[in-house]
């Protein structure tokens, strides 16, 4: 008999928890039997204490298990997701996942909603009039097997210990932990049945581990959950502290998405979607290198294929698939209002999460998981840090509906961004690789 | 507006809290508003970055005041308590409180009961027939004012905060922290509307705080509680690795405690009731030294004016004074059990809380809070740290009534003390002094 109490004791002094412990309390939290209280004793402990990778593991598998793990074992062929820490302006999911699976991987896709300042592939998906991500596994299940990729959100079978901690964690101040962040994510990951994952963890200004080295941390702890769970993983460190592409909200960043699945699109979008790629492709052994993968995906973008493969996943999915290439189809924004540079120089460094919080002033995201948004606003963003810029001309644009926010939005952009006199260097998109 | 979220942050960030944080977190948590799972993980987070003076003394004002204080400002004289962290034969509250109030000091004690292996002076005083410890506040008030002293417990009234949160400690690992322990105590000292406070800190086997070291620390951080609070407050580390005179057991403590009141009484319970008592006294200003405070608390001893006090004490709080001299009158014991020495030699180290256990298996204490208790049975020690022993002389006689579980407390007992080869060093009574 394991009593809660003396699980948090042992890890409040520092000792590493047995998988029985974590059993314990996962699964009496899960059923209820564990209270909310002693939850939290324990979640602050861990912030406290840390876990080392065998208790993680277990930690991760007990949470994994406190749902249902969906079984791919019967679809034939590589089963590989990307994944993302999230950030303002990364919509690399929707031309990735299509390129992917025109490249022969099969691509089962979890993904999440925008919370706070980051964006999420599930909103930006349902900017497609018709397209549902609330799906039955068994059609998931149909869709990964016919076309090789299913793009849905998560649902209450998966990892339900997940969800009641995450929202424990919320308000308890237990949030910021590598070890409760690096297991959250994984559980759900590893629910997918997928055989490898690649990890794009951002770092800078607009994401979540802001700081390279706690970005380099969550990294190693998650490639080390992975391996120990028995998956192919590998870890990007990408850079953050600019939003990615032009365009920061739903609707707009389809738009833009297509544009890369067109061949075209923005240098940075563009590359982080080939190199991902690339890496699920190395992953799967069906490139031996990551030269060989680049190529392979640069290809099947410039031919237009995977695009039209967008639209056959956008169909099955019930969305209109005309939507991707009549930008008529897809929700708008009544007004546009420039935000000017003050000064003549060279944009300096960005804060990059003041300009995601500007997009959700003007409803491109939401502060609560129970807040509506709109699909059709957002923000162009013209200005990229060490770009020459003259005093008046546009930073950025708001598009948007509602006027009630829109000057504070545009204050909120003005501040973000510093005018500098000498060329600020400008950050590399790709840093470190773990795998 | 506090978030409470923002205050555990700040907390787990080794922030110190401003008394508004402090205040909206222990408010919150007593009318319901803050729940449980936060002020775990504040506890938690406490337990992890400790606590600083200023922070421990607006902690401490806002449990006090999260319940009634009560207001003896209309009492004339010094009001003035004595409170021990508590072990195993500690009645020294029980010759303390009479002698003190004959002394002319105004005594309004509040005391807890027994728990796991240490005692608890309530229990020790309702094994007088009819001594109620339930009094009002308003008698509780005329009590002091007429005979000089008051012995009640708890009222639901007092520190309701320190309730909510003890329970709460108990059942998340977050009891063992100075600074929470501390502050409880405090918390509900400074209700009783003292001027001044006397601390018996027991450190050794059987204390609460075993470690000499967590011992000073204890009494360092309750003295700077009672100094920001405006109170005159001593401390005074006390050994507690053998049990406080000869006998263990409510009853049984209550006739020891009535032999010190006649000035007789084993060595070393008379001298904490004399020390202690001396320390009131020049707190109050009534002595200008211990030693004068230690004479005239001798003096009344062996006047036995302290023992009519207590009677009259007894009598007024519906209690049979003649138990007190007439032992057939208190609840006692049908049989006796001898624990003898294994082999001759001389009494080594003692663990007292086994001993304190022993007693609590044969219905002396209580495991949990509501366990009931047979005031008549305990044990009588007859050995002492330092004793030369020989073989099958008795080292512990058990007074019990029921023979459930004698057979295993008297293996408890054997266990508990060691005979060695050469005279171990007796340990002093009396250590620091911080005040």
């Amino acid at each position: 008999m394991i009593l809660i109490s003396d699980v948090i004791r042992a890890k409040r002094d520092g000792r590493e928890l047995s998988p029985a412990e974590i059993a314990a309390f996962i699964d009496g939290y899960t059923s209820g039997a564990v209270p909310d209280y002693q939850a939290s004793a324990l979640l602050m402990a861990i912030v406290w204490r840390g876990m080392g990778d065998a208790e993680l593991a277990a930690w991760t598998d007990a949470m994994l298990r406190s749902g249902e793990v969906i079984d791919l074992s019967d679809v034939p062929g590589y089963k590989v997701d990307k994944h993302s820490t999230g950030g303002v302006g990364d919509k690399v999911s929707l031309p990735l996942a299509p390129l992917a699976a025109e490249a022969g991987l099969r691509v089962p896709m979890i993904s999440g909603r925008g919370l706070g300042h980051t964006g999420g592939t599930l909103d930006k998906l349902e900017a497609i009039p018709g397209f549902r991500t609330d799906l039955s596994v068994a059609r998931f299940r149909e869709l990964v097997d016919t076309l090789n990729v299913g793009l849905i959100g998560q649902t209450a079978e998966i990892a339900p210990a997940d969800k009641k901690l995450y929202a424990l964690r919320d308000v308890t101040a237990t949030v910021e932990c590598i070890p409760l962040i690096a297991s959250s994510i994984m559980s759900k990951k590893l629910a997918e049945g997928i055989d490898g994952l690649v990890l794009d963890i951002k770092t800078g200004s607009g994401a979540f581990m802001a700081r390279r080295a706690d970005a380099l941390e969550l990294a190693k702890t998650m490639v080390a959950i992975g391996r120990a769970a028995g998956r192919d993983v590998v870890a990007r460190i990408t850079d953050m502290s600019q939003p990615i592409g032009r365009w920061v909200g739903n609707a707009l960043e389809v738009i833009e998405s297509v544009e890369v699945l067109q061949g075209r699109g923005p240098a940075d979008l563009r590359a982080l979607t080939i190199e991902l790629t690339a890496e699920m492709l190395v992953l799967a052994g069906s490139d031996a290198t990551l030269d060989a993968g680049r190529a392979r995906a640069a290809r099947i973008l410039d031919s237009g294929a995977a695009l039209e493969r967008f639209e056959r996943v956008v169909e099955a999915q019930g969305g209109d698939p005309r939507a991707l290439t009549d930008r008529s189809r897809l929700p708008g924004f009544r007004s546009r209002l420039d935000v000017a540079a003050a000064a003549d120089g060279f944009v300096g460094e960005m804060d990059c999460a003041e300009i995601g919080r500007a997009s959700l002033m003007i409803g491109a995201g939401r502060a609560r998981k129970e807040d509506a948004i709109d699909p059709g606003v957002g923000i162009e963003v013209h200005a990229r840090v060490g770009d020459r810029v003259e005093a008046g001309a546009p930073l950025f644009t708001l598009c948007y509906n509602e006027d009630r926010e829109v000057v504070a939005a545009a204050r909120r952009l003005r501040a973000a961004v510093t005018i500098v006199d000498e060329q600020a260097p400008v950050p590399a998109l790709f840093g470190e690789r773990l795998g």
